[in-house]
């Protein structure tokens, strides 16, 4: 696979807009600049038509959905579609609540979606009308064999047309025709909040800057890990690693990547 | 006294929902992630009770309170209680505007509470509809003997059946019948936001492990306090130390405690 | 010019009321309490006019505006106009969509405003209703030479009686009568989301404490872009510097920073 370059990236700054959560919001922002794109967030539905107007790329996340944001995804999402911008869905907690699902639902059905990143339970959902999501992070029930992911994300893939990525201890990344899996990442990470929604940003950001989707998200992925990794080695040197600077480290990694630091580190391979 | 095992709170990793404040939300997701429980944040009235059924305890937060969450804490606060799950209030602000001290009380009325954390000032409005709330912060007038904290931790925990939590340079916790005081922490620690909303968080996710909710307030407390201890020794030895630094350094801390740094560290005693 | 002195803020201890977005807050909040003010965040047109009754200024931020919020600025605004306390406004994005000119526009027909901050986009659509303003960032085209940017602030400040202080690589800061230019800072902090959001924080912590505005705005934006170039010294002393790190190490700096420091540092030339 050819990966995106970061430095390209860098070049063109991508603009992107977030409809994001109030939990993790500024985490996401620090790492979108981190890789060289522009973030703003902005949700009221006064607005987000003309706020994706102007950007590359659009980034959904239901961390903290509500009855006005909600409203603000579908017409920003519908809006970018008429204007070939593509669409990222981080379906946090799906499964969670009947809300919650209803919404991912709504979303799929409405607005056509360039890539759909989420932990096993919160895809398992939406592809099968199941899963066991607990809260917000992936029940152990539901990370089953790499076959059975591969197949979940595949059988998405392809019906929606969407890239699927399936985040966790192996990421699994598919657009239907090509997959493949990645072994970047650190155990601790799954201690900070917000990897998976600063994921789904990265993912908006390279999107926002490439029309190959696939790769674009594959790249993003491996990046995150990769930092996840960087960051943890570095801090590890000093003594034991803790989960505020952790979460500093992977900033730091992000805004200091480079492409020849991805492909030395990059674990990925075709499946 | 019996304190909770932060190992076993590690085990169980019970699953914490916080209806609480944009400005901290981020430091007490990750707070509760660095003890070993899991967050959710969730506001939205159409799922709140569907959050709170999946989840351990309850921690409710007035730090942004308006009038959509208003509405939330007060059905997920009831829900809590026909299902016996423990909720946790921290009323922030209390006496700082009308607004707060009619909600404080509304809450106090029609929810039963577990425990409530708050600073003198705080919780003398509560308990005596009088103090000076300034602004968010204790004000110094407010902060009398630790016989009068005492004596009105007391009184409010013996009228409403909950912990009483009063947390500055000495933090008192009393049920009405046990009553313990905290002398852990550092000063510095007051010119970072949400080192109360993350006690409260902390509280939470131990409340979430255990039915013995004073024990569980007094380790929580102890913790938070113990982890702002150890993380200034940590940045101190390195040279002057920022409130940036110290915040990390108390994510990280708490996120390294175990049981026998805690039992080395706590100073506490039975009043 | 005659500097505010931080030493003296930080006995005075005023108390800034603070309507702001969900994305830089956090860090809003810190460095209001890094400087040595108390900061309160309330956004519910219920309580505004209260919190700002017990406040010392008010920072208006448009960063994530919605419909509830765009009421509760105006309200407090008024009210602060009422009670002779100043209001500092940061017109984020500023002309990136209609709704966000209109309320900016609104606001300044309705509030008088003893600062508004903002980059040179935002301030140019605000001044002559035209601008490029890219998302939250601002346009390179229209970064043109100091002397088109005075002539902007200085008719602005003229035509409304504010101090305009127009941030980037070099700032300028008006009041139509007395002009200065600043050259601290450090072009990475332009990768950290909320610089600009902060550095508004601090202006209204500094008008908090002082009625002189003009020589509040200048020592404000130079106690921004000092700590930024000294947290990033002391970074690049020990590797590559990350722009998580940066980001603890301007809250470090704001809150270490003295009278001393501040005069050593400071690169302002009247204009």
């Amino acid at each position: 696979m050819q990966y995106q370059s970061i430095e390209s990236l860098r070049k063109t700054g991508p603009l992107i807009h977030n409809i994001t959560n109030y939990v993790t919001v500024t985490d996401c922002a620090n790492l979108v600049l981190a890789i060289g794109a522009s973030p703003i967030m902005s949700d009221d539905v006064e607005e987000v038509e003309d706020i994706i107007s102007i950007c590359d790329a659009l980034v959904i996340n239901l961390g903290t959905l509500n009855r006005c944001t909600i409203q603000s995804m579908l017409f920003a999402g519908r809006k970018a579609n008429d204007l070939n911008k593509p669409v990222i869905l981080d379906p946090v907690g799906n499964g969670a609540s009947p809300l919650r699902t209803k919404i991912t639902n709504k979303i799929i059905q409405e607005v056509k979606l360039a890539v759909i990143r989420g932990n096993i339970s919160e895809i398992k959902m939406a592809a099968l009308g199941m899963g066991q999501t607990r809260g917000v992070d992936a029940n152990a029930s539901d990370a089953s064999d790499l076959e059975s992911t591969l197949k979940i994300a595949k059988g998405l893939a392809s019906s929606l047309g969407s890239v699927i990525a399936i985040t966790g201890a192996t990421d699994i990344i598919s657009d239907g025709n090509q997959s493949c899996a990645i072994k970047n990442g650190h155990p601790l990470m799954s201690r900070i909040t917000g990897t998976g929604c600063m994921c789904s940003a990265l993912i908006g950001s390279f999107c926002g800057a490439s029309s190959d989707y696939f790769s674009a998200s594959a790249t993003a992925v491996g990046t995150m890990g990769l930092a996840g990794e960087l960051a943890y080695a570095k801090l590890a040197a000093l003594g034991p690693v803790g989960t505020g600077s952790l979460r500093n480290g992977i900033i730091d990694a992000i805004s200091l990547m480079d492409d020849p630091t991805f492909e030395r580190g990059i674990k990925i391979e075709d499946i």
